[in-house]
Formats: C-alpha cells, sequence, structure tokens
C-alpha cells in the first residue's frame, strides 16, 4: 500500500479509537478518556475505552476482545500506553505480552516525568512505534486532562447566558427565563461532564439552587462549590440538606466558628482558605489537591468578574438568547470592576458555534498562558 | 418536459433575476431592486437590471437586448411589472408591445392599490402569467423597499459591534478597537446600502465622526442624520462642513433660533419636531416623507434605547468580538431604561452568521407588527 492508502486507514482507525473515547468524557475522571482500536489484516479483532477510573484501560479492555490473535497486529490508541504502576499494572506491559507488532498513537503522556517512557518501554522490546497520528483531536479530547496533569488546577469553564446585548435579567430584575428549553437541557450535560460546579453565595442567597445534573436518562451530578467569605449560607439551603451530591463550602477566617460548626454538622465540607479576598489561584489550588479536574462557573456577575481578572478560566460557553433587553441598570454577566484596558482583556478563540432551538452556544476556548 | 423539470428551470432562470437585482441593493432606491431574464427555445436572450431611479426599469433593458426576438419568449422578472405611468411609462405595455407569450414573476407588487394591475393588464393581452416563483426569496431582497411602501417610514437596522458580554467599552471608556478590521470595513457596506444613517448628539459630541462612507472603490455616503433635542451639536462639528454628504439635524422647540439659523447657513437642513421627547415614532414619519427608504443606527446606548422601547426597528446586525470586557459600570450597547418584563422584550429571528476576521457577524431580524 502506498504512503497516502496507509495514511489514510491509520486515521480511520484512530478515528474510530477517538470516537470510543469521546463517548466517556464526564466519566473516567480523574483519568483521561482513551481509547483504543486493534486491527489485524485489515480487520479489527479489538476495541476498547476506558470506563472509570480504578478500571481496565483502554488498551486492556481491546487486548481482552483479541486474545492471541493479538499476535502481530497494530493497536491504535489515542493515548501513550502507561508505564508505571497507578492502581493496575503498566498497559505497556500488557501490549509487549500480547505479541502486538506496532502501536500507533495519537497523543504522548502531558506528564512531563514520564512522557516517552511507554513508548522507549515499546521500542525496547521490538514494537515498532508511530507517535502523532490525529494528535489534534486527541489532546483536545483530553484538553481538562492534559491541564490538571499540567497545572495540578482543574480547567476551568465559564457559562453564561444571555440576550444579544449580553443582559443576564431585566431592570426589575426578571431573568426566567432568557434562553429557551434546549439551551437549558444543554447545561445539564455541561454539569455531567464537570467534576464540579461554582456559584457564588449571591446565587444561594436569591435563588436556593440545587445545582444537580437533571438529564432524562440519569446522570451524576458534581461537586457543588459555593464561594462564602463570611459564610453567609442559609443553614436551610436546599444543597445542605439534599444529598444528591457532595456540598463544600469556601469562606476564610471572617467565618464563625460556631457556623462552620453547624454546617459541617450537614455533612457539608468546609474549606477555610488562607486569603481573606478568596483569591481565586487559592481556591483552585485547593480543590486541585482534592482531585477535582474540571469546574464548571455558573457565575454570578461578581463570580464570573473574579475568575476574568484573576485570567484564571480556560473555556467560555456562552448561550445568547435572540432577544434584545436593554437597559443600563440591567444585570450583564459580568459585573464587579472588569477590565480596565482592552490591551488586558482576554481575546478568546471561537470553537464552535451550534444552534440550540432559537438559541446559539458559542464556544470560546482562552489561549493558555 | 415533465412538470418537475420545468420547475427546476424555472428556478434557474429566476435565480438568475434574482443574482442581477442583488447587485444593485443599494443603488436604486427610492426604488426596489429588480432583474429581468428573457429566455426563447432555452436560450437567454435578454438580461436586465433596474439601476437607478429615473432610469429604465429591469424589464426595459432585457426588452432592448431580446428585441424582435422577444415574440413567442418567456421573460422571468423578479417584481410584477408596473401598470402606471411614473418616470418613465408603464412596463407593462412595453412587454405586450415586445410579443413576450409569457411572464414568470417572483414578488408581487407590494402597493395594495395597485398589486396584480400589472398581471391583470398581461393576461386580458393574453399573455400567460404565473406568479409567486422563488417569491421567498425575492421578497427578501426588497424588504426595505416593500416595509417602506407599507409603512410610508424607513426599515430600520440597529448596528452594534460588542464584546462576547455585550460591552462597548471598558470601565476607563476605551473602545477602540473591540472589533476587527474585517468588521468595522463590513459597516461601510452597511452605510453604502442604507439612504441615511442616524447618530444621537452625544456621539457627535464625543467622537465628531464623519459617517461616511469609506470604501476601496468609492460608494455613495448616506444622509447623515443627528438626534439633538437641544441643538448642542458645535457649529464646528466635521460632519457639518465636510459636503460629503447631506447632514440633517433633528430638534425640538428646545433648540435656541439663532443656534438654527447658524447651522442653516452650513448649508445643512434642521427639521423640528412637535415631540419635545424626539419621538421616534414621528422622526421616522418626517423622513419617510423625505423618501428616505432605509434607517442605519448607529447608537450610543441611548439613541439604540429609543428604539428599542418604541419598537421601531426591523433588523439587528449585530458584531460580537471574542473578548470579554466585564465591569458593571462598562459601557453596553443598549442603556437607558431598558425593557422591564422580558414578555416584553422582543424576540428576533436569526438570519445569518458570518465570521468576519475573528469576530462574528449576527444578523436577526424583528418579526413586522
Amino acid at each position: 500500500m502506498n504512503r497516502k492508502g496507509r495514511l489514510h486507514l491509520e486515521n480511520q482507525y484512530m478515528k474510530l479509537a477517538i470516537d470510543l473515547a469521546k463517548q466517556t468524557v464526564g466519566q473516567t475522571s480523574p483519568n483521561p478518556v482513551v481509547g483504543a482500536v486493534i486491527v489485524k489484516n485489515h480487520e479489527i479483532i479489538g476495541m476498547g475505552a476506558h470506563l472509570k477510573a480504578g478500571e481496565p484501560h483502554a488498551e486492556r479492555h481491546a487486548l481482552e476482545m483479541a486474545k492471541r490473535n493479538a499476535v502481530g497486529a497494530t493497536m491504535y490508541v489515542t493515548l501513550e500506553p502507561c508505564s508505571h504502576h497507578g492502581r493496575t499494572p503498566p498497559c505497556a506491559d500488557a501490549v509487549i505480552a500480547s505479541g502486538i507488532s506496532k502501536v500507533v498513537i495519537a497523543s504522548m503522556d502531558p506528564n512531563p516525568k514520564v512522557a516517552g517512557n511507554g513508548i522507549e518501554k515499546l521500542r525496547q522490546a521490538k514494537i515498532e512505534v508511530e507517535v502523532g497520528v490525529m494528535k489534534e483531536e486527541a489532546d483536545q479530547l483530553n484538553r481538562v486532562f492534559f491541564h490538571y496533569i499540567r497545572t495540578g488546577t482543574p480547567y476551568v469553564t465559564l457559562k453564561t447566558a444571555s440576550s444579544i446585548d449580553g443582559k443576564i435579567a431585566t431592570t426589575s430584575g426578571e431573568s426566567k427565563w432568557i434562553t429557551g428549553e434546549a439551551a437549558r437541557l444543554d447545561v445539564h450535560e455541561l454539569r455531567y461532564e464537570h467534576d464540579a460546579i461554582l456559584v457564588g453565595v449571591e446565587t444561594v442567597l436569591k435563588d436556593d439552587p440545587l445545582l444537580t445534573t437533571r438529564l432524562n436518562d440519569g446522570g451524576k451530578s458534581p461537586i457543588r462549590i459555593v464561594l462564602d467569605r463570611q459564610l453567609r449560607i442559609p443553614v436551610q439551603a436546599k444543597m445542605l440538606h439534599d444529598n444528591e451530591a457532595k456540598t463544600w463550602i469556601m469562606t476564610t477566617n471572617r467565618a464563625s466558628l460556631d457556623k462552620i460548626t453547624q454546617i459541617e454538622n450537614k455533612n457539608v465540607k468546609v474549606f477555610v482558605l488562607k486569603n481573606e479576598s478568596l483569591a481565586i489561584k487559592e481556591l483552585l489550588q485547593v480543590i486541585g489537591k482534592e482531585q477535582v479536574t474540571s469546574l464548571l462557573v455558573e457565575g454570578g456577575g461578581t463570580v464570573n468578574d473574579s475568575f476574568l481578572r484573576a485570567g484564571k478560566f480556560q473555556r467560555l460557553v456562552k448561550y445568547l438568547a435572540p432577544v434584545i433587553i436593554g437597559g443600563a441598570s440591567a444585570a450583564s454577566s459580568f459585573s464587579g470592576e472588569g477590565i480596565q484596558l482592552l490591551k488586558d482583556a482576554p481575546r478568546l478563540a471561537l470553537l464552535s458555534i451550534d444552534k440550540l432551538g432559537q438559541d446559539l452556544k458559542l464556544i470560546y476556548e482562552k489561549k493558555e498562558e
């Protein structure tokens, strides 16, 4: 087969491996999503994806399907096989033991300390290794995991829904609903895909929300995190009682010990941060240590402003409803101080546009610092 | 030929007629854009478009090209041929005289008093007439003209350019530039296509703009209209001196006669409206009488708010830059009172999305009342 034909097939198998991985977004945290396909004589003899942390990796599932037929076959895998003993033994060893003769890899391991070790191990066992096939797509799929491994802090997505003119409520405070049903349902998909969701205490005081994932066929709810400098959250707030998901309160030394005890009695974790202004940087480090790899920020304007000014977000998901609200005093998705000079305002890249009912869903990505 | 094949060809010729008309948008006001194609034995024997008010209609140009060959041919025309004596004699008469045997029409005449008269005249002369082929596309092309004929007031387009969060400046007042070059050039296309452009006096006081059309290959500038209740415009404002386009000032009884005289001496027309709050309804009636068929509103927030609350606009062109500015006090594209209740906020229909450089251009249309 000529070079071009071979490339075409490689992309076809890798695309399948990526598709397998894509289906598991939201269920593998804190692990990456990974897909693997094993091919021999133009036939697929094994397929697999990593389903859940602690369970077998994608390569294992695919090898299990191929069994002895793996001898002399080619494996397409979206991420470099691991070479270290974690909760499961190293996949590189299993690939070598199977008799696979070639491995095609999309992304390298993002951890600089071990990147290339799996590849090296395979090559030492005389297995042919090709790296970088459909790398961009595979990297994009694991952007959350890669960011987390690289920084130790979660990948942050800001979500806002507004009118065309950027308003999230009328001057009289009416906000239900600006976007349509399809957009509102999509927010629950977003929640499902994240480890944690964050709001300011103002939102709790105003709406007393549950912040759970409500999809037609279930789906886990993210950890609910409330920014609450003075611990003003009412003890009877719904999310302190419903047991639908964990709730964490982020407060400072300004909180009273009494109130902390009351809240902790509800089986809710209270984190007392050092920085009295609840600096976003410290917050992200603290929840990163708790293995939160992805965080969905669902506003209020003041909370959004804190993330904006700290430059601590990677993505913006914007739902744009085809309505004009106007009003100088009507609330916008970002309030607070904002950015003073245009040169300091973060320039984003538009990744996708979708139509959800009558609304637009725009996904923007911030360039990594 | 079977019915389906015939329909296909009809659409092909009508599409050409529509394309001819489309090229002349912006140059035919106060007349509609019209294209015509004459076909005989599967061959195009005549094509034409109306180029400028006072000059021959599209049908005339096409008949001029076809000459005696028109006998027994079919004419495709985007708008019902006129039946009355205007600046040029009725086209229906010319079509009859030419020996054309069939006329296919997209849109009916929008003027209810004469709609169908042209068709009736053709039918009485034993010409076969088919109406409504590609009507939607043709109606869309003449939406400005149709609106003007129906209401006697211009078709109003609001233009705003903002950050993703709806801001048109930072809290420090910086606004140059939020959108990129391609979007800013596109605004000059918009200006070219309109009879008039409108700003508030605040914009003149702040920016002293020219508001002219600046395209690479020329193009007429629209009439510049300034809303100026107390006639605060400085006598030295650039647009009162440059003679690049007409300038009209809309004021009220609160203006001083002295200042009116000073301005009129600059060869600038001052309209004193009855309504002291410069009601948009009266304004549109006044400029409609002056044959302004289309108006581009280039904000400020207060002016946009007036049009929003009056419900007096048909279209919104929104340029959305991929940047977040934030700031509770940063200016939005609509300021003033805004809409109090969501049920009163105008719901629009998204007509098109285009990418201009890094920016999005969104065109929304308001349903006609």
